[in-house]
């Protein structure tokens, strides 16, 4: 498999997988329904929505939408539709889980919990997907972890690589190349995160981290630019071709993130992974192509099936 | 006098204000040769080079320049030359200083000495001042502070914002708008600079923090896009047009303003400011352009005479 090289082909792949199911709690959202809407028009997902029954069918049907294509479960308790919808993924009956009206927290909260939720023994982190487009070139790149983690320990960042590394494998990048990145390029003791980006980048040289190429500490442009990376001399074969950039922190990777839709006009798909299943957090303020975007991705990382 | 409005009337400004004088230490530096020789062929400064004299003729003279339009001082030490510089704009006698090819830690040591230097209370911080094109907008915005100050404190962080206002005051922004970076707009017990942020804006709300509007905690959609902090309901007037955004870490302003660069094309300015002078540190890796509005930042931050 091909890595994709650019949000349409995103969705492309994902449409070529098959559908894939979207548990939905509180589905009685109008970002959660324009993404799960679009989704099902594309052929990419079918979904289940956990909602009160007559609300969700008389905003369906204002929508020309009808309700018979959906499979709708009435639960008008947004925490009992969070248990439920987090149900029917650990039972292998839904691939995706989709938050709905109910807040982050209390999705999050059915999503941990140890006994009946979604762990899978490691941290839960928001990778972003987009282009990056510069330098003659165009392909997809990830920024992590802009959304969950805040301020992460070196434990928790190895975590965070994994996950995108793995978001990385479902989009047919065979060892993606990962940038640690920091404000400059050397050790310094009065930068601790550069210290343990040099860490990273070992722990990955020596194999403790499998999957992936590491290198690092490193700023935007020697993780970017080949051009960039050869005028500061960074010595690995991976500068300035980063595919995930690992950030320190969550006000560096939310800047970052959003510079992507703000300040270059690309289109952005976000996905917790982490999780025994992918979780999508539509935001009223997405564009609908970074809804549908989301969802795509939501549904090669569930992969598996058709 | 009009704010601004983009990175080429920063130019015409400073080379319509007259010649400003720019000393520089080590300048053997191709880097700052570069810089001073296209600022003196623009009419914006003359400067006073501290290095070899027999190598900075010849270095001049392989360039096509004639070695007498420079006032050459022989200091081939470059400690001594950095304290020299720093001697001269102390002095009054020149208005910038310019890194040659010194190190910034020997520059800097200069710089921050107590009995000799340029300190003028306050803390040093990098403002990098550029473009943000979007949403129908061209406007100049600056990113503090990506360069200096790795962690800082909410008092450095009160320092770092007026310098950045100080800076803004001299390109004719009369109450700069100063969005406090964070990654969300609400103030969350697990982020502690979402309540530093909220802290600097009621401060400068009850009048302690003058001569700008500050709002926060907000993340970058809300900081530049009036859609996005209509959206996200941010009640603060400036909420969407941010002409300062504030970062909370040396990484997070980092990656920010390389961000402008790298993801957006656009043409940047560095200035050090909150010295007695303002300084300037060029970069091998900065396009000609770069070093040219750096320049020209340099001399409206020195402002006076003419």
């Amino acid at each position: 498999m091909q890595p994709i090289r650019s949000m349409r082909e995103l969705v492309e792949r994902a449409v070529a997988q098959g559908r894939r199911r979207v548990a939905v709690p509180g589905a009685q959202s109008e970002s959660a329904l324009d993404a799960v809407l679009e989704a099902n028009a594309r052929g990419l997902a079918d979904a289940v929505l956990f909602g009160d029954r007559a609300a969700l069918e008389k905003e369906l049907a204002a929508r020309g939408v009808d309700p018979g294509r959906f499979d709708i479960r009435h639960e008008p308790d947004d925490a009992r539709a969070a248990r439920g919808a987090v149900e029917l993924v650990r039972a292998g009956e839904a691939d995706i889980l989709l938050k709905g009206r109910l807040s982050t927290g209390e999705l999050m909260k059915a999503v941990l919990d140890r006994a009946t939720g979604l762990r899978a023994g490691g941290l839960i982190s928001d990778v972003m997907v987009t282009e990056f487009v510069g330098g003659g070139e165009h392909r997809v790149v990830a920024v992590t972890d802009g959304g969950v983690n805040v301020a992460p320990s070196l434990a928790d960042k190895r975590c965070i690589l994994l996950n995108a590394v793995g978001v990385f494998h479902r989009l047919g990048f065979e060892r993606p190349r990962v940038a640690a990145l920091c404000a400059l390029e050397t050790v310094s003791p009065a930068m601790p995160h550069t210290a343990e980006a040099a860490e990273l980048a070992a722990a990955a040289a020596r194999g403790e981290i499998e999957g992936c190429e590491v290198f690092g500490p490193v700023a935007l442009d020697g993780a970017l630019s080949v051009e960039a990376a050869r005028t500061k001399k960074i010595p690995h074969p991976a500068a300035g071709r980063a595919d995930v950039m690992l950030c320190p922190s969550i006000e560096a990777g939310n800047s970052l993130a959003k510079a992507f839709t703000w300040l270059a006009g690309r289109p952005v798909a976000h996905v917790l992974a982490g999780a025994r299943a992918p979780v999508l957090i539509p935001s009223r303020a997405e564009a609908a192509m970074d809804k549908l975007c989301s969802m795509a991705l939501g549904a090669l990382v569930a992969g598996g099936g058709a």
